[in-house]
């Protein structure tokens, strides 16, 4: 079994400190402060109440440090594992006001995060044993780009570019304003020099050969159909990556996925998948 | 008509420089740096693909504003506005590279939010002419809780507490450590003192009876049947709010609202609700 | 005897940080570096030099652990307890030089809500056995209002609002730009929704009818006679909190008590309370 | 007539967004968002309710302009002017709702530093005709040294060291723990190189010849006698600067500066000096 | 001629903000503010004292624009050009207070960019008209790495990976740790995906083949031989990009880039290039 | 054998902390992650490949603990210590993913700063048995001032002002806005108060009267010939401290050093001092 690599903590702890800090304001937890004793301890679960893929482990356990290390805390489903209905992710133990204070920023990570890791899986589920992979994209919510990406790796997607800054994605408004797809992939090559890819999205088959030809690393077919996009497939012959975008749902994602293009990326899982159910109970 | 007060700038401005870096990086934009003139103005406009109502106009404007100052911009729809199809949003007029450069970050914030007011906006149609009103939760996205607190606002909603700072919510695990009901409420009103309110969360009716003698200003029917809400709502007879929760859809909504319940709170609404379609277009 | 509960310390940290670098700057405690061996070894105490009542022991803690770590300290005094000249509040042992570099800001941060603890404590003490409770206001220290609200606390007062952020307090502008009292309150009342408390602030008895009518949860009574106050306790009858504010002081303000208002607010205790002095002492 | 200059601007924005976030948190002016219209405009003055000494006011500048920039503000009274009762600070013109939002914050920068620099100008004045002059410590408000150091220049007092990097103080514990006085300074000089002061602390008079002969260039007499001290200001004649410290008051200053001391410090003007009163009045 | 497309003023802004309060601390520039009148005004011109190549004019404009946005600058060079000793490179008018106080630290980044720049442009010009370009490494000056990046830009230089996110880079221990180059090729490719390249270090030729059947896209030659080079040139034949690293200087540069290479990268550059000398001169 | 006291955490865990986030972005190390297993456990330590003094311990020690705390390092020679080539200076034990992320940054501050070292020990030798002590100047690298300026007392170097803002250094702009030597050196001595020193830079002779006169507590001689020096340090006789600047590099420096001036100053040394090489070996 891989386990999935973690996030560097402090990329975690400024995200998981920040979203804290909205919570707690100045006053704190003002309920559980004024009605749980100082030395009352609890055990709790946090809980699947529906099946899904686990994201989001760290940010969780963060959250219940930052608020009192002295929580013990058992991992029992790790980023990428796979629940039902009813497991447990997490066993707590530790002074009950701050299990009760920093209960929902833990789940409303875990709660996010597993609900996009559990729509790639979805996605990935549905196109198995095609050659493709899924992909998130720059549609993520902002300022948990870095954690939404981790959680497409969760449910088994492949990752994309990150930001603006670590490959070229060439438009259509690029390419116009370079003057076209050759000038506008030599200009970009040029500059990002030897050490990033060239992505550029067309829209028609007729774009392929201008593609191809200024050295594109990676051509995306944008909203094409899967008949257009079998026939790039054929066209390209290996000599670029070809990505699927657009229209892409449990539904239609299989029949895009046999086109034979190498990977299919999707906003929705970032902007859109739903929240993954999970509860903390009290024992 | 009434329009929706601002967001402080000092709150937005930091949300939204934050996106900005994670989305440049320490390269920037890359793609546009490269291929786009330096001094190529384009028009553009940013306009709906679905119908719905717009949310998160401050901060897609800051994205913008904090790229390139010069960038003029007309709000043609601003927050809590509904949109149809096609409509125009922003229309904007400036440098080509700061335009897209910002583009991204813009549309993550205008989508994400709109999603939100347009789902509010569902769920306040669904129950008009009942006295009930909407409201969110605290299950919202780390670190955007203030926008998206907006969000339902513009969607038609009403705000609940923003955090565990500035309203008391007593759950059954405050109630067992504390004592009993009367004793958390009590404990709860004397250390909050005279300007908080104390939400008391039940999910039985003979519970109703300790919460109102304990003083709760607003009383949560958590996962109560529609029979139950009818019952509470009489007995209670205006002594105190009564918040319905759980299993909260547009489907269950209105027959949630017609018990005559004062409020109807949903986490679904920031954790769940789709994004609005909304893109940009060149000229 | 009952405890005061904490502030977070995800707050008190960044308070702590910010002071201890504004004392370190970037060559840090030149003085203890130079003459003060590194292996040397201090026992101290803090220690109260007048009477009083002790608030910010968190961020005293704070102070030294995060100059380092290894400085052992015994609470003597926690927050909230009473001290004559003489008494020891921390015992400390560890490294001199850390014990030594913290020693201000640990005292600047004790001898500041000390002071705002002993004067609501002398406030609280001068109205014992009246009906009424002193609560700090919104002129507090700039940056340390978390702290400065706690500290009133730990002097036996109670709690007001926070910010602009957390109850709505109506003014006499307000009440202009509204169109009168009962539109202020309805405004703001159905703008903040059900979890937020509602005072407006009344300077004529006359006034009363309306700010009740409107449904204030509390009416401030502004720098009214006592005799005034007494009619307005009578009128109100217990239909909505009265607070009294304007001209408080220990002279005053036993009188003010018993007209019967509910909550006395003061401004001075957060902006004049005067030090109270603390010192450490090396054994 | 001399101005006193000003903070870095880079400072004050700083203390100033810190402090607006405080009072704003997420959900920001509740009351003035939901009563005043957004288009309302007014005139508004900040004027003083006692006479003093006015410091803060690019703190107080600051807090309305990152609220609304096109508020315009005269400002008819700046840093170090003195204020009888009634006169006008700041005149202040623009929307309502920026206007009302920003008052708290820039009042409470506005009375707490001049309440500093009207204590010092008391003292200043105290001493007038002596060669003595009036400087703060370090025993200042924490976060807030760098516009408390400012109040104490707008009274009329001078400055001391600013935290524990920018000179050296001795006191006793690092003359012990460098083995005497010479050693200690000796260590310290050496250490500091050419470009720092070192100031040691004496509380007897015999300690005068090793402080003088460790090239000590500042010798602060603690808590000593107006006797002692007018025997050290003999018997050093002006080889080192002499600074008096302790039980520094309205009443004893003038005796204290007419030693013949160069320096009296005093802590009490930035840990307890009360605010000073000021106001705003719409017009 | 070409422009170089400028950096995003976000990251910019923060690093010379940084800058400024490390120069200013918290009593500003006291110097200037003793010594010049409030309302000075003065020209000068920042010019360079040796030959070189202009990189950080963004930072520079920065530096005074954060102390005063009233001054005005023109810039004569910018980032990118040939100066000779003597040329002028900004010229400013404005307040002198301003001027003064933000002189060094604008001059410690245009010096120390253009420092990097110049030698770049040395390089760059040691290799001309072979196909070999220059590119940076991560061994940069911490915190600085955007600029410096930039700055080897503005020297004609090409780009390389920014930091350990955007690309690829297995050395020796990572293919030990991995078992082997096919295996680490293997695993790295899976892990980052379609939009990422992989480099792979090797110091011996028969390392060659692995590295190309694993399927580096990137293969850097460490501390070779011109020999060994050449026979890399001649057995890869354009199937991956060759880099060469290790004992870069201006002497040996030429017969590296002769070898037929790729790329030459040089740690040089960024950790000991010399300042480029530049001074400020009023007028 | 004395050692070098250290700086605050504080200050160097921010500089650290920013340095990694610049080099681990949001993917971090995507190379360690993909082909090192999580359980992998390495010894290696970081040598010297030259001959130089080490400086930048602590910001070293806290690149592998903010990365993973659980690396356990030996120090085998701290800050200030002379290294042969050859020599370990660190000895690292623990997880290899931890190691191998940080080395870059680890390397690139004990590069740096021991770079700043070894070149002012080269210095210090060359002036041994010469009363002259070197100082660093402000011409630093932006945002490291704080361990730059240790690394030259690493080195053996003297410390000069850091900053704007903790001594006076007037210049010939100073002079001439202020209308004079006297004028600017009184001006500045009444503002910065009893605990600030005063140095002002001259580059005549016949300026040295008015600088004496004007009560200069250190006297830079600006671009002097030796002969002038000479001349200076008679005519001073000791009244004031005399610092020589300009031309200094490791050929003139002895022959300045032995005028009998008390200080050289040199910003080459923090702005052009090359990195001393020192890399890291798995073992």
């Amino acid at each position: 079994m891989t386990t999935i690599p973690p996030l560097s903590e402090i990329v975690i702890e400024d995200i998981v400190r920040r979203a804290l800090k909205e919570d707690f304001g100045d006053a704190g937890d003002i309920t559980t402060k004024s009605t749980i004793p100082a030395d009352a301890q609890s055990k709790a679960v946090i809980a699947a109440r529906q099946a899904g893929v686990i994201a989001g482990v760290q940010a969780g356990l963060a959250a219940f440090r930052l608020v009192d290390p002295t929580i013990e805390i058992k991992v029992a489903k790790g980023d990428g594992a796979s629940v039902k209905k009813g497991d447990t992710v997490f066993e707590l133990n530790g002074p009950s006001r701050g299990i009760l204070s920093a209960e929902r920023t833990a789940l409303n990570f875990l709660g996010h995060l597993s609900g996009i890791a559990t729509a790639t899986a979805q996605f990935v589920n549905a196109i198995k044993n095609t050659g493709a992979k899924i992909a998130g994209t720059r549609k993520t919510t902002p300022g948990l780009r870095a954690v939404e990406k981790h959680a497409i790796r969760c449910g088994g997607g492949s990752s994309h570019r990150y930001g603006l800054y670590d490959a070229v994605m060439i438009k259509d408004n690029h390419i116009v304003a370079a003057g076209g797809f050759e000038k506008a992939l030599a200009a970009a090559k040029s500059y990002v020099g030897h050490m990033v890819k060239v992505e550029v999205e067309i829209d028609r088959l007729d774009q392929l050969d201008a593609a191809l030809k200024g050295g594109a690393h990676v051509i995306m077919l944008d909203n094409m159909s899967a008949e257009d996009m079998k026939k790039a497939v054929k066209r390209v012959g290996g000599r670029a990556i070809l990505e699927a975008s657009g229209n892409v749902t449990l539904e239609t994602i299989r029949a895009i996925a046999e086109t034979g293009v190498d990977v299919i990326s999707s906003g929705w899982l970032t902007h859109s998948a739903p929240n993954l159910d999970l509860g903390m109970d009290f024992q």
